[in-house]
This record gives structure tokens, C-alpha cells and sequence, in this order.
């Protein structure tokens, strides 16, 4: 094993760890840190905790106590250079006396940048880019993308049958995937930051939109519930029980519906048909989950209504990222074909 | 390596290649056939020939010559023993001096069946079952369907969009889905019997309906081009150039098609939506090869049309038996939910 080898090993451990902090740092970026003894050894590990509370590393720091003089701290992300609702991460790993901080991704956000300078003007060796790749493109992916484009990443759900519908001709649509998918739409919930409905929906189904364990009990984190269209919603619809935040948007523009959660890193726009054909329309949509049940309707709603498309040359076009058995189900994650 | 082990490569062999046969030796099964020596090596192989010509057995031991004597066959499929168009099988494998008959699947065909008796009558060893699996559900399926059902095996082919349409609403459809999955389907169109379009297809598209290399090239086989429906055909369809033998058939019934290729192994029903639903409605779907391209349309036509759903306890069901990658593409072989 080789010191860089060590070193991306350590760093892809700080990737895991940090991913226990999707969902719950929004709106700082969910990073993990490592600290790293001599010989490669992790001596101790944490993650950036909900908005005003610690930061990864000194999350970390913390947990190592005296042991983290003379060692290496493995961040996902540059060490903070500013003093916000918490103090500055270079500060902290200086008087903790870290010789070595390797970090994946450089911060692009301005007021929090100059972490390297500032610690190697402390003395302390740099080293970034280990495990980049992975970093922003795993748990980072939506901070990153926040501050590239002033959005979020947005991921549209699609739950249907091979031939595209998601209720039979009668209407009847539970269940069209099996309890794996449906287990597996959860567990997403549960790390973004909002789910984003069309009133139809609420209308017709006065779904939770919950995250939940397959029991029934509900996720720690729940993300907020917003609901976009002009149709009014009855204050005793299942959205406005308390049970999450919840944020009614009188409108059918799809960029409202971001504006209504000005901090998001990540959110699901989970339907109607309406909804997504007007994300789609927007260019808004950077991620399609598709859950297709082997099965075959003929008739019955869309997965997709109204995106503005004509003509072929318009389709909106994905490159597949991954496929998925689940149960019965596959899973089918798209990317956005365009670079970002 | 056992002995066992020894048979069971060598029946695999014989499956690949019982392959080449695929399509070509209908109304007979394609059948493979290795001579192995006494230390495992393969001294010859041999697939059924065109309807006519010689059995797998038969071609085997012709390229064995005098090295037969003494060795071992390892057929799919139970020899035959009957006289057809061509003497039986297990008469060739006793002249030739054979020792032993491994095969993997017994003919359940009363007329051709009795081999492996008259074999031992014979003196000669008769080891039967293995790759029993691996040759029933492969080459051998569409023939084993028939003895068992009196109808091929049916496929319907969907290429389609992800939210199921097959053409854009202006009605553009070159191409949904790329270069791999249309050679794909060639390469499937290549090893049947028979592809089935409805009148529709034929008036709106003007399809060859050959299976052809990517350069354009024609497939030594081609299978016969069904066209199923009332409506009136040109002589100067392409259908009717002469390039494949084409029955057209005036009925809307589903059977009917099939009835029009009475030795037919292996069919594909390549549409359009409404062939493909009256197919799925009639309960004659065994498998289905849907490429789905990562495209969203919104409307369009629809990649199945009428299949008698209502509810969605009525929805044709299937099961996913493996998904592939082609291109940009995705193809999910499914296949009949209930056991045949």
C-alpha cells in the first residue's frame, strides 16, 4: 500500500461518513473528515452537523482530542477560511496542531475560500484533489451545483409501468412498482432537502410525503413539503399536518417552486405528470430516477405530461447513469446529457 | 477437473453451437452435437442442418471420420429415432462405433422419441440431463414450446421512450433509439422463423422487414415477413420485393398470423402498438425486448395500444429476466409472468 493509497482510502472513509450529513447540513455542504494517524490509522472521524452547529472537522477534532497533534486531517472539502454562525475550520486545525490536511474539493464559494493559503501560511502541508471525482460527485453534488448555478440539483421521480403510465385507465394505481421500490423512493427522501408536488396531487391523493422506514416510522430527517399550482389546498390536507415543513406556492412556474426553498442542495419533484412535464419544459430537471414495473397498461396517466416536445429533435434527452433490480422493479438514474 | 465437469463443457459447446442453427433448421430443433475423446477433447461438432439435411449427430460424425469409434457424443437434444426425411440418429451413432451419448434435454416428440433406449438396446451408454437448463432455455426453447404448446414462442419488440411512446406527437420516430439497439434487433430478427406487423406498419412505414448487417447487408437467414390486418397492401410494398418469403393475412386476429407460419419456432411481433396489443390481450406475449431509449416525449403514439386493461389488476405482467446496455440504449428482456 503506498502513502497516496492510504491516503485515498482514508479520504473515500470521509466520503461514507459525510454521507450521514446529506439532507441535515443544507444549507453548508455535507462534508466528512477524517483524522489520520502515522502509520494510515483513522483515529477519528465526524461530519458537518445541522446548520449553526459544528463543522466536519471539528466534529473530528474534537473526537481525537491531544492524539490529532502531528497528524493528518482528510476533508472532502477545502477547510473553511471565515467566521460564519461558527468559527473559521482552518483556526481549529492549527491549535489542534494538524501537520497534514488532504482535501478532495476546492471550496468555490468566495467568502469561504483561502483555507490552503491560510494553512500553509501556519505551516501546514496541503495536499488536494484526492478523491476528488468521488467527492463532488457524491455528497457534494448539490452544494457544488448550488454554487455553480444558483440551484438546486433537481431529481424527478418517475414510478410506471413499461409502457409509460402510471394509473390503469380506471384510475387505480397502487401499487404499479413493488415494496423495494417504493422502500428505496423513501430512502432518497430522507436525505434531500425537498419534495416538490403539484396541487392535482395533493387533491387527489393527499399523499405524507414523508420519508419512512418500510415500518412506517418516520426518517430523522424529513425534507419540506412544497406544493406549486393554483388550486387551493384544504388546510386539512396531509401536507399541513406538522409532520414536516411545508410551503404552499400559489403559481405553476417551476422556478418559484426553487425560490420557496432558497437553501436546498437537492430536491425530488415527485409529480403530477404536470409537474414534471413543466420541470422538463423548464430545463430543470438534472436527474430522472425512473422506476419502471415490468408491466403493460396500453392506457391510463402519463408519467409525463406537456414538456414541449413536438418533434423528435426536441425529446428531452438523458444518458443513463446506472441500473437497478429492485424486486420485481428496475430503477433506471439519468443524468442530464449537457454538461453542467 | 472431473468427468462431469468434462460433459458439461462440452454440452455447452454443443449449445453454442446449436446456435448457428437458430432459425434455419425449423421445422427441426436446432441441435448441437461435439464427438469428445477419451481425455475430454473435442474431436468434431455439428448443428442440424436446413429442414431436409442432416442432424447435428449425423454432421458431427461425419467430421470425426474413423475417430468416432470408441468416443463419446454429446448431443442437446435426444438423438432421434425415426426415420423422417433423414434416417434416425441413433442408427448413425451405433454404425459409427460411439461408446457413449451424453444429451442434455429427452425428446418429448412421441414420433422421434425411444433414442435412448434403442441406444442402450445397442450397448451404448446413455448419460442423460446434463445442461439440461442451459439447452431447454436456450436454442431448443422455441421448438420445446411448440411440442408443449403448438404455437411458437412469441416476442413483441418495443422500441419506445422512456415514458413509453414510439414516435414524437408530430409523429416523427427516426430514431428513438440508436445504432446499437436497432442492430440488435436485426441481429434477433437473424435466428427467427417469422416477424409480425399489423397493415398499419406496412402502409405507414413501408418497412423491409429483413434482418440485415449494419452495412445493409442481408442475414443468410431471413425470416417470413407476417402482415396481419384488413386493410389492402400494395403489390409494390416492400414487404411483397421477394427479398424474404412474406404471407399477408386478412384478419385481426392474433392467432390467425401465427396460423399463417405453421412450423414457425420463434416469432417477433414488431408492431405497431395495436398488433402488439392484441397480442398482449390474446395472451400470446411470452417475451418481450423493449429498448427504451433515456428520452422523455410526453405524447405520441404509444408503444401499446388496447390491450384489454381497465384496472390494474389486469395489467399484463412480466418478469425481468436481464437488462443490457446498448449504446445510449437500454434493452429489458422480459418474460411471462406464469409458468408455460
Amino acid at each position: 500500500m503506498t502513502a497516496d493509497g492510504l491516503l485515498l482510502d482514508a479520504m473515500v472513509r470521509a466520503i461514507v461518513v459525510s454521507q450521514a450529513a446529506a439532507g441535515v447540513s443544507t444549507p453548508n455542504p455535507p462534508v466528512g473528515a477524517v483524522i489520520v494517524g502515522a502509520h494510515g490509522e483513522i483515529i477519528a472521524a465526524g461530519h458537518t452537523q445541522a446548520a449553526g452547529g459544528a463543522h466536519a472537522e471539528v466534529v473530528a477534532l474534537r473526537a481525537a482530542g491531544a492524539a490529532a497533534r502531528g497528524a493528518t486531517a482528510v476533508v472532502t472539502l477545502e477547510p473553511c477560511n471565515h467566521t460564519g454562525r461558527t468559527g473559521p475550520c482552518t483556526r481549529a486545525l492549527i491549535d489542534a496542531g494538524i501537520a497534514r490536511v488532504v482535501y478532495a474539493v476546492g471550496d468555490p464559494n468566495p467568502r469561504a475560500a483561502g483555507g490552503a493559503d491560510a494553512l500553509r501560511a501556519a505551516g501546514v502541508e496541503v495536499v488536494s484533489g484526492i478523491g476528488a471525482a468521488e467527492a463532488a460527485d457524491g455528497p457534494l453534488r448539490g452544494w457544488l451545483h448550488r454554487q455553480r448555478t444558483g440551484r438546486p440539483v433537481v431529481i424527478a421521480k418517475i414510478a410506471a409501468s413499461l409502457d409509460g403510465r402510471v394509473a390503469a385507465p380506471d384510475g387505480t394505481s397502487r401499487w404499479i412498482t413493488g415494496a423495494a421500490a417504493r422502500q428505496d423512493a423513501h430512502a432518497l427522501r430522507g436525505v434531500l432537502d425537498a419534495i416538490i408536488v403539484g396541487t392535482g396531487t395533493v387533491l387527489t391523493d393527499d399523499p405524507a410525503l414523508t420519508a419512512r422506514h418500510s415500518d412506517g416510522s418516520l426518517f430523522d430527517h424529513q425534507p419540506t413539503r412544497v406544493v406549486l399550482g393554483r388550486r387551493t389546498i384544504s388546510a386539512s390536507a396531509t401536507v399541513c399536518d406538522g409532520a414536516a415543513p411545508t410551503r404552499i406556492v400559489d403559481s405553476r412556474d417551476p422556478a418559484d417552486a426553487l425560490a420557496a426553498v432558497p437553501d436546498a442542495l437537492m430536491v425530488l419533484v415527485e409529480g403530477g405528470p404536470t409537474l414534471i412535464g413543466a420541470f422538463l419544459a423548464a430545463g430543470l430537471v438534472d436527474e430522472v430516477h425512473a422506476y419502471l414495473a415490468p408491466v403493460f397498461l396500453g392506457a391510463g396517466a402519463n408519467a409525463v405530461d406537456d414538456p414541449a416536445v413536438t418533434t423528435l429533435a426536441q425529446a428531452h434527452r438523458f444518458a443513463v447513469a446506472d441500473v437497478t433490480a429492485l424486486g420485481d422493479d428496475v430503477r433506471l438514474r439519468l443524468r442530464r446529457r449537457s454538461a453542467e
